[in-house]
């Protein structure tokens, strides 16, 4: 009924019939998700959640030492980074979480800046689990609750972003343990690993994949995030779900970001009625990825930098679509013959 | 060197080496054209050329009654099509043409309007010249004349859209003449022809194209424009070189921005170096024109509604890559470590 009722609108614009491709669907589903004709963005945000992996400090698998994650932290802090230039652009919030840098953080006093550290880092899932099954629902919960004060703060369109030296190789390891894809095709270049470092990652994850029995727990996200998750993935996940609770509209990023929503999905599949897929990312595992979720991307643009990039320059669009439903003029208002 | 300079710049900056994809491009594009390490956008525009074609009274070629273009005028300068919201929405300028729309508009008084009326409409071109080679002259002069005007604003970025009831049958004959791929692969569905009234139109362009021996003028623009061109087309043709004259970023848009792009780089090669390609049409046609001008595009929304609104939704990007560039910081700025 209410389907009906927003494709009518779309349809009675000054324009052809679908001639705004992706836009119509995006207005439609905004439209669905808050359940009105009228739809709106509030505060659109991007929350960029930063932690550190302790495989990164093997050096097995990234080509950049872990203190890069703290130090792009400062980085978005002093306003430095791509994000930072993007969202200021969009005029997007942007929010910055320690779900568990490996630096001493709590010096920092920043309204844009929240401390919600699980750890110095997860421990390396070369030989351990990542993390203990209780750091994982903690860390699902925080997500939650930060989502939730942010939808309190009348936000209603949310971005997920990450950074965290090594954790292309988590989301490959998760993306891999619940599609099923063999690894090889689950691991890319990452921060820019060059072909013999791409040989070595591959290597060493099928290692870790064979330990940690990745095959056994398909439909064990929490177990799945306890062996390989990240802190900042497990904290996005518990993000997910929370913005899905607060019937947000949710903006999906790249590779990591979509790794954290495969599992977010196994928990709640109606998680993915709330989300847009703003690109396909360069790293090369995310094609598959999006192909897995039966979901287009918005945007194409070759980008591999993760920190919500994506998302926040995909949003413009979606609020394009939203000002289209809202604004147009119908053939009616406007007196445009219809097509003969 | 400034080519060099630019790369280093790039490469400079806080994220891992051409992990900005597209946007690098971009960035490196504009520096070239504005001849600097620090390249800006300012004022950025839409300009809308919109004219009637003497074929749209046959019926033969559009199912939409040609009286839509004057309502789509008003609809215009009203602030109700989509190229308004988008406008809008990312603070362009838009600037409306009356190039040769058949209705008497005279009475209009809008600083956004333009009266640079070549006609009633051309003629039908089934049976004779669209135009005459002087109305095509006086049209590139008047286009290149406006776009001077919008340049000594202060405008450095501008895009060109239309609106001319039957203007997807000229773009697809220049297109067909120009690259010599077969008329029924340069015919599209327009504002929406179904399969029958497809038929009807590729079978009357071919037509078209034998009356006027199109394959023996490849090589004369001036002479294609004159025998199935339209006024906003000629215009936008004009447009196209004085914003490389200007030394304008120039921003295309879709299937009929492209075809007259087509002629102006058949009229000055170096057009090209000034173009972003905003966006792939829906318009089946315009993917094979791309290729032609073996060229990609920032955005593929599935979109094929003119006006330029390819242009102004691709707008934002192009900003955000000019953006980053000036203002992300550089790894030694913000004392991040490089990869190993």
């Amino acid at each position: 009924m209410l389907q009906d009722q927003l494709q009518n609108k779309i349809n009675s614009k000054t324009k052809p019939l679908g001639a705004l491709g992706l836009l119509e669907e995006i207005a439609l589903q905004v439209g669905l998700i808050q359940q009105t004709t009228e739809p709106f963005i509030a505060r659109p945000t991007i929350m960029v959640f930063a932690a550190d992996h302790g495989i990164a400090e093997t050096g097995l698998v990234n080509p950049y030492p872990q203190s890069v994650t703290a130090q792009m932290v400062l980085n978005f802090l002093n306003g430095g980074a791509a994000i930072n230039v993007f969202t200021q652009m969009h005029q997007l919030q942007l929010l910055v979480v320690d779900a568990g840098v490996n630096a001493d953080l709590s010096h920092i006093n920043d309204p844009h800046f929240i401390h919600a550290k699980q750890g110095m880092g997860t421990a390396n899932y070369v030989s351990s689990v990542a993390m203990s099954e209780h750091d994982v629902q903690h860390c699902i919960n925080q997500g939650k609750a930060l989502v939730n004060t942010v939808a309190a703060g009348g936000c209603n369109c949310i971005g997920f972003g990450e950074m965290g030296i090594g954790n292309t190789s988590s989301a490959a390891l998760i993306m891999h343990a619940i599609t099923g894809i063999p690894l090889a095709a689950c691991v890319g270049r990452g921060t820019g690993a060059n072909d013999a470092q791409l040989i070595t990652k591959i290597n060493t994850l099928e290692k870790v994949a064979a330990f940690h029995q990745l095959h056994l727990i398909k439909h064990d996200p929490l177990q799945i995030l306890s062996k390989i998750g990240g802190f900042e993935i497990a904290m996005m996940v518990g993000a997910y779900l929370g913005a899905k609770a607060a019937n947000m509209v949710i903006v999906v990023d790249g590779f990591i970001a979509t790794a954290a929503l495969l599992i977010a999905v196994e928990l709640d599949p109606s998680v993915l009625s709330h989300c847009i897929f703003a690109h396909c990312s360069n790293e090369q595992a995310h094609a598959h990825m999006l192909h897995h979720l039966k979901v287009d991307p918005l945007l194409n643009l070759g980008l591999r930098l993760g920190e919500g990039t994506g998302a926040a320059l995909a949003i413009p669009l979606i609020e394009s679509a939203v000002a289209f439903l809202n604004q147009m003029a119908s053939f009616e208002d406007a007196g445009v013959s219809k097509s003969l």
